[in-house]
């Protein structure tokens, strides 16, 4: 609490002295009156009267889940262009990109039996994955911890269904580091079973705790020949423990599992850009994103539907607060993230080709939690200045400013003057519900949304303020 | 997640060296291999087979709301006794204690015309209230935002309900800040408008969030006569924002409640107190505790469930680990913190009347969210070796540390050698649940909950092994 007084009762203190006798008190030349002030608006604002949680709830619940080429993918489309249009952005546009369509089909079915007790098991198939034949697969399993392990058998595979079991590492804090670990068994567990005459693979749903939602996501078969296609779905992880046990005292247990899913021709779609011109730069970017597609379980909630209110609510608030940037502020709610990333893709395209000058991009695309920090994805030379940011962001609770990735979306714009960062909210519950039925609106907290909110605008507010494509001088 | 690399990073590499030659490279001399091995121990116990998160949804499902006096506060004892007799510590024992014995009686009931249209008002007494009469209360209402604007009001007050309404600060980054500015309404509403004849208070719920659960909490008549006592209760947040517009519309509106609760006399019960005898000092104790009361609404999950199975949760670590503290490290579940403070009182005047030596004292009573710091109440002398301890708990995401109250339960044993600490969760969800019907079991993260445990514990493990009740030598 003592952090939040004295922010507080420094704002106070600022507001009361001019610009230039306050700055020689402060350590930091860029903790000075001015950001404090305007940090403090944006958190004000949006803690006190945002938009960004109503937006949310119409996006996810009047559309819901809305996967790339989905009717509900084109409606969000929609909504995003009525949104910023309605928010009064300088300019909004649609930029058209040719998406993967892969659809679920029929709800997945799957089950066994052990001593004549039928065992349902609640399943998804894995998006890109093709059907099962019409009467499903059935076949004993065998169980693996690793895509390694899974190759190591070889021959073993034959007429069988491989079940990838490795769990999240409970022990590593960061819910994202244990996903990292797990998710090759999603991506990659269904490109060398086919080979050796495996019928389907299995896999423990990546989630970081036990119940009963399966998880679907991406899964690739790379390019292996499609007659190696083998069905890939995913089963809940009370499912995957039940399962195991009951493979050790029955090893010959017949699994069976049916998905009708398929990927028919891609589809077209767009990214939804809004911006606001630069009074100073206007040809020069600065992109804030998220992911307008999502899941078709649930509804894209955390998965990206705050990362989407995140993003266009920056915009807002620098206008309602009067903050007129100096490069140009692109919102980006970016399609097809979760399947292809055609729409980064074809973003980051786009702008080399019209030779955009691109200044710094943010990407929120790690669930609404309570925010922690920021990640840095840039050059040595913007580093310390990035850091020396935290001091300012520090008493609203953002003190986890490290290096790493900054996200899927915009990392196709990385080049060696481009300062990318990704938005860290607390990582622990957002693996509860990604890719599941349960990513529903009711999860997200307004308070927690809105500290998202405003803390992405500080941060879009520094690198407009401090950031060019010349490195700062010192 | 830099920062949880390094910590890895760095237990890894002080596990392959010796204590004296890895004690000159850490710049702390409190910041050493043991201590981050100890530390890390302490979080992977918990995070991949803790046991708090089914000790909690046993009392929060099997036994639910326990306010004092109640069968279940009672039901909640002997969990508590047999639990910590299970967990296998040295003493357990219950500390009688005579509490409050306040009962809700039937639901209550409140509701008001406008336009010839009925408004339900969804409601509940404030703990420590009287009834109304049997046929309830109805009378004009006046809206005031604080207690000092009702006393203003003087002798207007006479035959009218005085409406207290000032909501949350929402800007206050801290939630518990935005309690702390307007719970007064709560607490001491009822003190003044009686004297001048009002009829009875309500008060808007202390709540983050607007939505139609009423918040139950205590109240006091201090010390006026009991002919001034008038009945007071609390209505939700949307029902406060309603009831005020409806006001200005219609300012003659009569509002209608009713309850039948009622304070019985003083009841018997127990602090519950488990040990584990320290090795060097063992008539020397840190205490660390939560509250086994809960209000009646909901099941008492984040208050304070999440703080009773934190503190047995600490003393399970201790031993499971194999760490043998020099003090004895006490884990108290405090009775009736809620409406008297009791089992507090009742505990450090056992402690004085002994003679004891307590050096230390952790409360966990702000929920089971995820861990952020901890506060410090203390001596100037050890403050500075207690913010030291930051840098080893930094990499679990503990950040904030700050000097501030540490908790209602322990305050009691304030001395001038004694340092106290609170633990400090993520705020901003826990007043949408306090004492309502909806503070459930469902509403607590397994990690969360975990990683609360994992960090009171390397706090304790850390108090006991450089506090003493003599200053620290420099």
């Amino acid at each position: 609490m003592k952090h939040y007084f004295l922010a507080v009762f420094a704002a106070l203190l600022l507001i009361s002295c001019n610009e230039k006798a306050t700055t020689s008190i402060v350590k930091n030349e860029t903790v000075n009156k001015t950001d404090s002030i305007a940090i403090k608006q944006f958190f004000n604002t949006a803690l006190s009267d945002g938009a960004a949680y109503e937006w949310l709830r119409d996006l996810t619940q009047n559309i819901g889940g809305r996967l790339s080429g989905s009717p509900e993918a084109q409606m969000a489309v929609e909504w995003g262009e009525k949104l910023m249009k309605d928010e009064g952005f300088d300019k909004v546009w649609l930029q058209p990109v040719m998406v993967p369509h892969w659809v679920r089909g029929e709800k997945e079915v799957a089950n066994y039996s052990v001593n004549g007790a039928k065992v349902n098991v609640p399943v998804c198939a894995l998006g890109g994955s093709i059907a099962t034949p019409n009467n499903g697969v059935t076949a004993e399993v065998i169980e693996v911890q690793s895509v390694e392990e899974a190759e190591a058998l070889g021959e073993k595979m034959r007429g069988k269904i491989i079940f990838y079991n490795r769990p999240f590492d409970a022990t590593l804090i960061n819910t994202g580091e244990a996903y990292g670990g797990c998710v090759g068994q999603r991506y990659s567990g269904a490109k060398i079973p086919g080979k050796f005459g495996a019928l389907g693979t299995i896999v423990r749903s990546m989630s970081s705790r036990q119940d009963d939602y399966p998880h679907t996501g991406v899964m690739s078969y790379g390019d292996i020949p499609s007659e190696e296609y083998i069905p890939t779905a995913a089963i809940s992880t009370n499912a995957a423990v039940l399962l195991s046990k009951h493979l050790k005292e029955n090893p010959n247990l017949k699994f069976y599992f049916k998905q009708s899913c398929e990927t028919l021709p891609d589809a077209p779609s767009f990214n939804v850009i809004g911006e606001i011109t630069g009074s100073e730069f206007p040809n020069k970017y600065i992109t804030v994103g998220g992911h307008l597609d999502s899941w078709d379980l649930g509804e894209g909630a955390h998965d990206d539907g705050t990362g989407i209110v995140h993003s266009i609510e920056v915009l807002s608030l620098l206008k309602r607060t009067g903050i007129k940037p100096k490069h140009t502020i692109r919102a980006v709610l970016f399609m097809n993230e979760e399947n292809g990333t055609r729409g980064a893709k074809k973003y980051a395209a786009e702008a080399k080709l019209k030779n955009e000058i691109h200044v710094a991009a943010l990407e929120s695309d790690f669930g609404g939690h309570t925010p922690r920090g920021f990640s840095y994805d840039g050059n040595d030379q913007n580093e310390e200045l990035f850091m020396s940011w935290k001091a300012l962001l520090e008493p609203y609770g953002l003190t986890d400013w490290s290096k790493g990735g900054a996200g899927a979306d915009i990392t196709p714009l990385k080049n060696e003057t481009i300062t990318l960062s990704g938005y860290r909210p607390d990582s622990q519950r957002y693996f509860d519900y990604h890719h599941t039925e349960i990513d529903t609106f009711d999860k997200v907290n307004l308070r927690e949304l809105e500290l998202g909110s405003a803390a992405m605008t500080s941060l879009i507010y520094l690198m407009d303020k401090y950031l060019d494509v010349e490195p700062v001088k010192k």
